[in-house]
């Protein structure tokens, strides 16, 4: 067995039922920071009195669950500076560094000893309401343990193995474009997968187990039809909107000076609330935000390229990232009840702010005068014309240089293809052509070559398979979270024209921030905008912004 | 007991006479790092056939050491990031985090599991050499491991925590100049640190097992009369160049434009050998080196601020450290064999660096244009006056400000009172009026208050007692090699007027650098100076510099 004792043992009551308490004060952990809660919380709820009193074990795993989470947020920081101040010699070390927490926060979510703190916690209950944090956390620790540990340790080891090689292989696959050469380790990644899929278990069909593990509750009988509707949808409306008049979008690569770009960022992305105190913009090949804990999120963008969009809204769309992470309930640090679970849900806050405030006409009817006086560069054009360049609809082959509406189609074709190849419906040798049919057909677009078409992402490499369908869920998430905004607040626009922003982010951090993990994101959905998730927000969105009569 | 089973047993062959491996290759750790050294260069030794194979043990040991390292390699970019890059509300969860991490390392080191293997190993012998690598890591492994097992569970955390305590209660004495509200606390840490002295043992007296920790080897029979012959020759040499006319120092007070000062400060540390592709240069509050591990060594100034002094010998003295650090011998790195043990050898790189070569004539001739043509500020100012200014003395109360040759009395001071304490010779109460009459004596200063005074270094607040001796070994030891270096190399001085620096990096790469923990640092002095340490060469040179005829 490669299971250990969990060196999370020091931070705790050695014996639960009673035994000595071991210096927390001396490890700089405040004791009361976990206890507090629980003493506070629990201390007033009815105690079953089973073999072992699931008190001190809920005590324990929150415990547990907490010190993985701060080798989790060292991980972070370790991956953080790799991508942003780490010295290019430091790579090697930092592989092993990064290696080593990647085992310790295993080995601490795997130990046996949480199979017998679990049942002591289940026997229980400790509460009877099935939304109180502690049930939360139970059934999330639950669901965690029995999936960490149902898969074997081979298959683990594999996989792990295979993401590091896949990555190396893809790099040289994708710079030749040569599918036959990415097409074994593709094939391999998708055997190890489906493996971990039959291992784990799932309602349907293997696609679940991998998409649960991005999108928990979700799966592919409610997303399937879902997505269905949106490429039926967006079919007819990408169609009216391609090469509409002033509609170019060739002004946006017009170089601009990065030093007033990044300012102008930096102002806009502190109006919108985010908090230098608690976090920091920095420059990094792709934009990318990184929550490191309380108080510590940070965001990085394109600083000191020339180009605006690519700059300006990966500032944009991480300040949402960073916004939903902040916001996100401290008590509950390191638990499931304080973790943002959903991928779809967290990409609804980026699309929110970069798609559905930073691309509206209210925002830039406040900051244009603002832009042209920080970065210059568009004082020859019209505050329309900006604005409609900003909102142009152009297929392409490059799904991370699409447009708001064709993006989704993007995704779409990805859930098709990997949802088939699963399914053993697609070989891995039948990819490049079905890309390429699929892609004339859903979006008009011919694919000159693998490197622009199924070699472009890195995903698969590294074995995220069920991932992709979360960006069009966060898509149609934000829509839906949109509309209700406007129920709310019928005066958004003009809000944001006189740059009025917190009433916005009141709303989400109380409506979705604040909820943390418990609920399923398309249960918080439906619960906030009295709806199941459905295209129609999404749709109507575009068909408003896109549709120019 | 709080002794875990180590979380290192995941990177180990679990039994180790042959049982199954574990996978190394899975966590990103090249089985080959350890291993291979272990191969190439064990097995061909005769190996003890004892209770336990001594081979095999030793292997263990050096995978022990190298998680450890990683994990305190981890926490080192923790540090850094907190001293450079963390936003200010992400200090509550930098402290769990470090806290975590020592945790975690204290484990691994005292891991009862390790008293085995030294004993396996011990008996070998593996190899008959006693400076060969595999014995040094041996005794150094022995020598810490009974030293932190030595200590009692209590005594640690009551250690731990007086020095939290003590950084809080000297911030608030130093700020009020408060002796009174600082003496229990620095009272209850001299008693925590004579217990664990009396708990480690020593050979002459409790200051040497404290000593021994910063500067391996040295005790108070040696180092005593050493910092006597320094300071007995310091007091003439001090009076004969205090006010010399030409020597004013006010030149440098003359703010520097920050960025310019920094551009400067980049080109000669680089010219020194500091390499950017392995480490970085950011401000931090004060100037530190971080060695994170091979390929990655970064250095931090008062970058951003306007004195000249400050930040430009900040960065040539961390560029010392740093210099050191990156030629240690990177195929035993996380083992004593790759280690710099010695505090006052880590000093003697920094300060040669700073003194010897950036205060010397020959580094202005060539520097001098270049800074006049970088910082501009110096354009009426004659050379040959500003390298006096640079080099002139002019006694004071604080140690950080103190020139190239009062500050060896600084130290002596402080050697002289915490030893005095140790000994129950002073009580705590008589220090600052001890304080007083021995900067008259040594100094010649009039001390205004206790915060000019011992309030002025937070060492003793953390309980570093035994620490400040070593910066004057660091001057010692510098002055000896460099007189060592004058022998080989007659030209220093013309080498240094044509920017040529790669000569010296390479005497110390070869003579102290690779040799990384092989010797205590006396020892490898007097093996590379071939005479034992001594004022003599530091008083030569101080009096060349400073006494002007």
């Amino acid at each position: 067995m490669l299971f250990l004792q969990s060196a999370s043992a020091i931070f705790m009551t050695v014996n639960p039922a009673g035994g000595k308490s071991l210096p927390l004060h001396h490890l700089g952990l405040r004791p009361e920071t976990n206890a507090g809660y629980f003493m506070g919380t629990l201390s007033t709820l009815p105690f079953h009195r089973g073999a072992m009193n699931p008190a001190p074990a809920y005590a324990d795993l929150c415990r547990r669950a907490r010190e993985a989470a701060l080798l989790d947020s060292t991980r972070n920081v370790l991956f953080w500076d790799m991508q942003t101040m780490m010295p290019p010699h430091g790579q090697a070390l930092r592989t092993e560094q990064m290696a080593l927490l990647a085992a310790e926060i295993h080995a601490l979510r795997t130990d046996p000893a949480i199979g017998g703190l679990l049942e002591a916690v289940e026997a229980g209950p400790l509460v009877d309401d099935p939304l109180a944090p502690e049930a939360v956390n139970i059934r999330q620790w639950r669901k965690e343990f029995d999936r960490l540990t149902r898969i074997p340790a081979d298959l683990q080891v594999a996989l792990s193995r295979a993401a590091t090689e896949g990555r190396a292989i893809w790099e040289r696959a994708r710079a030749t474009g040569d599918w036959s050469l990415f097409a074994p380790q593709l094939t391999e990644m998708l055997s190890l997968r489906r493996q971990e899929a039959e291992a784990v278990g799932y309602a349907g069909e293997p696609y679940d187990a991998l998409l649960d593990q991005y999108e928990p509750g979700m799966t592919v009988a409610v997303l399937s039809p879902l997505l269905e509707d949106l490429a039926a949808g967006l079919a007819p409306l990408a169609a009216e909107t391609v090469d509409l008049p002033g509609a170019s979008p060739d002004i946006l690569a017009r170089p601009v000076p990065p030093g007033r770009l990044e300012a102008f960022s930096r102002r806009v992305i502190a109006d919108l609330g985010y908090d230098f105190n608690s976090g920091r913009l920095d420059a990094s090949a792709h934009p990318f935000s990184m929550d490191i804990g309380p108080g510590d999120v940070r965001i990085t963008s394109t600083l000191g390229h020339t180009s605006f969009g690519s700059c300006f809204f990966g500032c944009v769309h991480e300040t949402g990232h960073a916004l939903y992470s902040s916001g996100l309930p401290t008590a509950h640090w390191g638990e499931p009840m304080g973790t943002a679970l959903s991928m779809g849900l967290h990409e609804s806050q980026s699309r929110l702010w970069e798609n559905w405030i930073a691309r509206s006409p209210g925002f830039w009817k406040h900051y244009y005068a603002p832009l042209l006086e920080t970065v210059g560069v568009f004082e020859d054009v019209d505050r329309a014309d900006f604005h409609r360049a900003l909102t142009s609809v152009r297929p392409g082959c490059i799904r991370i240089q699409a447009d708001e509406m064709t993006y989704n189609l993007h995704v779409v074709l990805r859930f098709e293809l990997e949802r088939a190849m699963l399914r053993r419906e697609l070989t891995v040798a039948d990819i490049p052509a079905a890309w390429r049919e699929r892609m004339k057909a859903l979006l008009g677009v011919t694919v000159p070559d693998d490197a622009s078409g199924p070699l472009q992402d890195i995903h698969w490499a590294l074995g995220y398979i069920g991932y992709f369908p979360t960006y069009a869920l966060g898509n149609i998430y934000a829509a839906q979270l949109f509309a209700t905004v406007g129920q709310v607040f019928p005066d958004t626009e003009e809000r944001f024209a006189r740059g009025e922003f917190a009433f916005l982010l009141d709303w989400l951090r109380q409506n979705i921030h604040a909820q943390g993990g418990r609920y399923p994101a398309a249960a918080l959905i439906e619960r906030v905008t009295n709806k199941p998730p459905s295209a129609t927000d999404l749709l109507h969105h575009l068909q408003k912004r896109y549709v120019r009569k």
